[in-house]
């Protein structure tokens, strides 16, 4: 054990942040291996209920954190343990996008994330729970804070394993809300980036023109940090002192599925922000957002279905129904021409977004219709994160609220295209005024 | 051998266009295994020359094609031969990446456009040579039409095979000018796609903002044929006696490198086709175009060094001097900011180009300097592709010309993006008049 845990200093090392670790290890105050042991602990203790882990070896966790503290190599994330979305490449690891067809699959090389997280010190532990491709059908991970409820999807285990302190750091991905949806019912940060910012080499495919990395973290800063090292570029701190920022407060074309309780916290939360400094508006958008929805289906579908093809066409038997009969039969049933419309579409509503964002740094929108739903079948609704993906928007949830079950309820913010920094600030002072 | 080849019908089956090769199979009047049995012949003769296969296995050929005989199944490419760049994975053939990192890799699953082609009926002839991760690092692939000359790249053996009669269709990729100018070098159809239609699952990435498939043949009526099977949509012949379009004579802001006796051969061609009742027009491109070349190298250079983090990792050694002291050395040398602004300058090149599409139908182009030229240690000057690649518009290089070595030189047409079934009917009406 470490000198840090000798101290018996508060919190224990599995509940610091990226930030804070990289900090005691770098100052020789604890160790790669007493940091990762720490979270391998918690795991131990809690993986029964959660099941957050679909491939985790604690010795090869170990040998890693070894061999950094051996070397005595720093870098931005150095001995900051992380867990990544089972449909991302390992070189030593099984990869099995959550389907039976790739059962024990171990790819050559690692995914360009790994690679980049591993370069800049960053100890992986395994892998984490996904549904089936990325899709819908669930996997077995639990909700952490009621294991009768889902954890959310598609990035189950990633976000589960994040605010069970089992990681500091998890990577996961998002094609509809995958990233930012579990990140609410999880109550963890959830950043989804700027489409294209960073590279999905190594990660299954779902839909190329919606699909990006999603990041846990259980601070602002931790995923400002996390974002540099997936860009291979060096680290930067969020200034401090930003100001008040410009809100728009965007209850987008699905706020009546929003339930009456989470509607009022939003609202609530928006009157807090006006009260402390920020000139909060409403923004309705254009009518044609009202179409958003429909069209990302259709670019989804339409992408999903020939990127499977190989799968479709050699185990259609291994397949679950529920993809056979949702995902892949709406992709197979829609033209190239509703495909080609839909993208059209997409394109006209980000022109119509962009002078919005000229009068707001952010918008503050829900993300989910309420707390994490009961039952394990289901990953719940999207539709509150479907139009910024659209978009290609940097989007955050922030865990800001607690429902009527006393369960995580995020509040979403949502930056111009390429302003993902200043969305990191304005999303931290959003939340030091709501916490 | 079928009754075709007892008959001596000419001209023989591995010259045959995809379009008549389904058209004599469907018609009983030879069968898949004899086609491929045929091209197999050719490429017995003449391999040891062009070097265009990476890996060739000929039962493996012939058992598909047998096993599409016995099927009786039809579908829109049934038995036809085709070849793929050896950057696409296959389930059933190694897939090297143009690496010695790679050597001997066995990939799981197919690439989505191996899938939807073997799905179509296409018979999978092997993989083609590639340069070393599709970059310019040349493989040993020689120009069919004078050994001692290059056959473009990086798509080299994909372009060569098909001019050669080996196989009447290839998949090749594109990220700068690796269809477009082999195709030129090698005299044959060659098609970049709008960019985001055909899915790229499966293909190794060079730079996902700029990389699209690129498709090979001996005929406009091919390429459309085959690119629908690539959407996975429903065959639909190009519609016969399209009207003379609208030609906008652009020679791009690469013009000055254009070798004089090529702008000869297009200055020409503009004549010859406006004497043929096309409304032809000179375009001049607005001044910031002239950066264009650039913003397409940082941004090729800045995905390119991300997406190959694990080899640069892992396997530095057995990267090429050509690479490590090229695209990976500009790419480690761009910050986020010169990325983001190169690509925030194609996004405003797209939108000045859109309005000029609305006066023309195609833009009529140079697509290379010249002849393919004399060594095998660089794969020529790609120039007068980058451009329209950072478009993300359709092209394609027709084989229109000789030059002074009697070599082919083509002539590269464009479109609007979305308009790539305008982009093949003026481009056969185009060819029709100068050949």
């Amino acid at each position: 054990m470490g000198p840090m845990t000798a101290r018996k200093l508060a919190p224990p090392l599995n509940e610091l942040s990226a930030t804070e670790i990289v900090e005691v290890v770098t100052a020789g105050r604890t160790t790669c291996e007493a940091v990762t042991r720490a979270c391998l602990d918690r795991i131990a203790e809690r993986e029964a209920e959660v099941l957050a882990w679909q491939y985790l070896n604690p010795d090869q966790a170990l040998a890693q954190a070894r061999a950094l503290d051996k070397s005595g190599r720093t870098g931005p994330i150095t001995g900051v343990p992380f867990g990544i979305k089972d449909i991302i490449d390992t070189c030593d690891m099984p990869t099995e996008y959550g389907s039976p067809i790739y059962a024990g699959h171990q790819p050559k090389s690692d995914a360009a994330c790994v690679a980049m997280s591993r370069r800049a010190g960053g100890v992986l532990m395994g892998k984490t729970v996904t549904t089936e491709f990325a899709n819908r059908h669930p996997g077995k991970t639990r909700n952490p804070f009621d294991p009768k409820r889902t954890p959310g999807g598609s990035s189950s285990g990633s976000a589960a394993a994040v605010a069970d302190f089992m990681v500091p750091l998890a990577i996961g991905t998002q094609t509809t809300g995958s990233t930012i949806k579990p990140g609410s019912f999880c109550g963890v940060f959830a950043y989804r980036p700027t489409w294209g910012d960073l590279r999905c080499v190594g990660v299954k495919e779902a839909s190329g023109s919606l699909d990006t990395l999603g990041l846990y973290a259980r601070s602002v800063e931790d995923i400002a940090l996390f974002r540099n090292v997936l860009l291979r570029i060096d680290p930067e701190p969020l200034p401090s002192g930003t100001p008040a920022p410009r809100i728009g407060f965007c209850r987008t074309p699905a706020w009546s599925q929003v339930e009456p309780a989470t509607q009022k916290l939003l609202e609530t939360a928006a009157q807090v922000l006006a009260r402390a400094g920020a000139k909060v508006e409403d923004v309705a958008l254009p009518e044609t957002f009202g179409r958003a929805e429909e069209s990302h289906r259709w670019i989804s579908s339409f992408e999903f279905t020939r990127n499977f093809t190989w799968e479709i066409e050699n185990h259609w038997d291994k397949l679950s129904a529920a993809l056979r009969n949702g995902r892949l039969k709406h992709g197979l049933g829609c033209s190239f021409e509703q495909y080609r419309d839909a993208r059209e579409h997409a394109e006209q509503c980000r022109q119509v977004l962009a002078p919005i964002f000229e009068r707001y740094d952010v918008l503050f929108c829900p993300v989910a219709t309420g707390e994490a739903p009961i039952g394990l079948d289901d990953t719940g609704n999207s539709s509150l994160c479907s139009l910024w993906t659209l978009m290609h928007v940097p989007a955050m949830n922030l865990p800001v609220f607690k429902g009527p079950n006393g369960l995580p309820i995020g509040a979403q913010v949502v930056a111009r295209r390429n302003d993902d920094r200043k969305l990191f600030s304005a999303a931290r002072w959003v939340y030091q005024q709501l916490t």
